[in-house]
């Protein structure tokens, strides 16, 4: 993560477009269904808060609206994350995998966070034994 | 990420099993091959450094070795990380999200890192476009 990149100024968080390389889009590797998994992490904690799926579309519309945009597989279209709960998403740096097959968003979480349950991040429960 | 557990001793990092929860195991959900995208992340920098595939005999591998276990879906055969490179991925914690449908694996990463072209992590390369 690049700390350096200024991302906090009090207030509403504002969603900002980022400059991408369109060689770097073309190096993305989509699967047969024609999906990326993108990790989503928060630039402030590092904390890892979700995982979800990208087609070419979603993937452009984040990174040109600068919120993050995914393709639901179960219900077959595109979502916005925070769109109807308000916690939003809103994109500070992107990157891709050595292989091109996984996309890692570094945002700045808006709300309670990233999980519908209310947890800040989905990945909340551990596979630890309960202590005896 | 539970910055309280004690993970760092000096010299060459321990592998230990970490006690699970049949009940969480069985919270995981595979997807039509059998498969469950793996997060992997360093637990010292918070650094996202790879994902990867596991089926249920890798899952249970890691958990019950303390090492990182993979399912190669190029080569239709398990994998354990830095077997090869030197570059072992040392379980620290594990968690599954709220679907059951990713796991996060927090580490200890020996070495250079967890990329196979000597970066730290797999996500060394940003869409950003290039200064002009």
């Amino acid at each position: 993560m690049n700390r350096d990149r200024p991302a906090y100024h009090g207030g509403v968080p504002t969603a900002t477009p980022l400059a991408f390389d369109s060689a770097a889009l073309a190096a993305v590797a989509y699967n047969a269904d024609g999906l990326v998994p993108a990790i989503v992490q928060e630039q402030r904690t590092g904390a890892v808060l979700m995982l979800a799926w990208m087609n070419d579309q979603a993937l452009l519309r984040t990174l040109e609206t600068g919120r993050t945009w995914f393709w639901s597989r179960s219900r077959q279209k595109y979502w916005c994350k925070g769109e109807t709960s308000g916690d939003r998403q809103f994109l500070r740096e992107a990157y891709f995998d050595c292989d091109g097959d996984t996309i890692l968003l570094v945002v700045e979480q808006e709300g309670r966070g990233a999980c519908h349950t209310g947890e800040r991040t989905c990945f909340h429960r551990s596979f630890d034994a309960p202590p005896e």
